[in-house]
């Protein structure tokens, strides 16, 4: 019989209440001959309050091992900002190579959009995950003092960005509209751009199905709300990355929506879903956190393991019930709050949705 | 009597039209004992081609010895990404100290929102203008190759973001709301982040009455389509603020509304206005440019050059012009194109009701 190997970091604020019902909509749709054993690692701002440790090589070594990762949320204000952030989100991103940051973005119909006429949005951020100005390159010098200089430095190699564009292209090209929009600012930052430019054009010519586009990313933000219908896929740097798909999370109805899969495509280390919203401390423990984004990560998982009829489900079971909720549902973050039904609630709902 | 002594740099695509309008505003408003002298320079696109050039030293000479200079927008798809932007002008800001690019963002009556609801929108985003990823700092080893490396450093001292903090802190101190916003990343890029937190909090103490905040960059994005109602000032560095500054655009009517002055608060070199969009190039001598944003640009102009009432006058003249228009009008940039009047009409209307 087959078995899922799932670790499971729930992490700070609603981390631990989204991530149980991710799993309970998980051992509701795995097929009965699938065996889903779960390890809880406990990281996190309690962690690091406790031992100071944010993420022990011990516990990198082990959750290594793991076929796949689920994670909640990292982050507590009780933190300095960056402990957290770059001590165990960004070390296993970098650790893993999760080189495909990959944020679906979707407007379900009957869910919330800030933006007036409803536009069709359906499109899929294909984040580099492992350079850019994430790499903790820089430092500061005479740091505090009136003469101080602080560095950031972006890091982008051929080698890192040609395998994330050539995902890239491949996720276009098995998708109706084939289309890939290229979005960097290679007139400001003119030696990374000019060659992520370089490396797309290159591959594009492999992919002559694909229609391809260029934008530097002020204008993609502008088109994000005025015309989110003309993105199908879009690959960009970390950092840019990061800016669109939180604005694209809200546009299509809120971060409490927003999945993501920290992809590592060779199969070497294990990828690790998570929803893109933080650990909202506000709402944590009063039931009003959405759990649908970690659902939705679930779903990717899924179809990252191979099961996709089962990745389908669990979208279908999301579409279905954000169709019924009969009431606009904003998210943990940026939201003006409330909802009608619990954390847990929805997560019943949506279990036995994927099983019935 | 006084005089008021220009520099115009029309520049490229629709560039050469607004500024025809900006300059036919300027003159009716201005007092009559100010004695109006322009001179234009001949740069961008059209001079590259033709010599080569894309700032000579005899021109940045020339220029430094204006009360302001005028720009219409900069660019052409015949010249390689970041010729013109880094040659012409980044080389501006840079060389004229412009450490303060001023871009107020306006939702006004009756202008065209993508946001539902039509939230009340009046902000204004103090970018720093002269640092950050923007110095041209990095580069590029083994070109072309598969084993290329490239690299933009985002270069921020104390000096520089100190100055650009303080003015943003007297700059909401003297509005209503007495609010500002800090905007950064400081959870990934720490070495800067810290050092503009650290600064920002220093100087907040001088301004009890300020009220502040803090948001990351991508969190900002959200609340700039969920609750743009929130912000008042914002102070962010270089590359935030060219994201933030088109996306505000977009939500306030479009980027053929939004004007920025790229300011060099000690007044040792001319400061410079220009409107935040592009050249354009589809829509260059259609007439289909909205000169509004290089209007409003002169009204910074005015404002930073003492002339406050006929500040004044431009944006309530504005103001009147779009209430009036009874008619969405997008801008040149991410827009479904098309409107009643062309750039010339506006320009006219405009200059009879400044004038009147
Ligand atoms: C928490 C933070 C380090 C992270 C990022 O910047 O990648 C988050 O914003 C995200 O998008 O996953
Ligand atoms: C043209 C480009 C260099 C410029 C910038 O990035 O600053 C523009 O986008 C702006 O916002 O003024």
């Amino acid at each position: 019989s087959r078995s899922l190997n799932l670790a499971v970091i729930p992490g700070d604020g609603i981390g631990q209440e989204v991530v149980a019902q991710g799993l309970k909509v998980l051992s509701a749709v795995l097929p009965q001959d699938v065996k889903l054993e779960t390890r809880e690692y406990d990281l996190g701002a309690k962690r690091w309050h406790r031992t100071g440790e944010t993420l022990p090589e011990a516990e990198l070594d082990a959750l290594r091992h793991h076929d796949a990762i689920l994670l909640g949320a990292i982050g507590d204000p009780s933190v300095p900002a960056g402990v957290l952030e770059r001590g165990l989100l960004l070390k296993l991103r970098f650790a893993f190579d999760h080189y495909v940051n990959l944020r679906p973005s979707k407007l379900f119909p009957n869910t919330a959009t800030p933006l007036a006429g409803r536009p069709e949005i359906d499109f899929v951020v294909v984040r580099e995950g492992t350079e850019g100005p994430y790499t903790g390159n820089g430092g500061s010098l005479r740091t505090g003092t009136p003469a101080e200089v602080a560095t950031e430095v972006s890091v982008n190699t051929a080698y890192g960005v040609e395998r994330v564009v050539r995902d890239a292209f491949a996720r276009a090209d098995a998708r109706p509209r084939r289309k890939l929009t290229l979005v960097h600012k290679n007139n400001v930052l003119v030696h990374a751009g000019h060659m992520w430019k370089r490396i797309f054009d290159k591959v594009a010519e492999e992919y002559p199905a694909v229609t391809t586009d260029y934008l530097h990313v002020d204008a993609a933000t502008i088109f994000f709300v005025t015309q989110p219908e003309r993105f199908d896929v879009i690959v960009t740097d970390n950092l840019f990355g990061d800016i669109l798909t939180d604005l694209a999370a809200a546009v299509t109805g809120g971060i409490g929506l927003a999945a993501s899969g920290n992809i590592n495509p060779t199969g070497e280390f294990p990828s690790m879903f998570e929803p893109v919203h933080g650990s909202a401390p506000d709402i944590a423990g009063t039931g009003k956190a959405d759990p649908t984004a970690t659902v939705l990560s679930v779903a990717l998982l899924l179809r990252h393991l191979g099961h996709e009829a089962e990745a389908v489900r669990v979208e279908e079971a999301v579409a279905a019930d954000l169709a019924a909720r009969g009431e606009s549902r904003p998210g943990p973050e940026g939201s003006a709050g409330g909802s009608l039904r619990t954390t847990d609630e929805i997560g019943d709902a949506l279990a036995v949705r994927v099983a019935g």
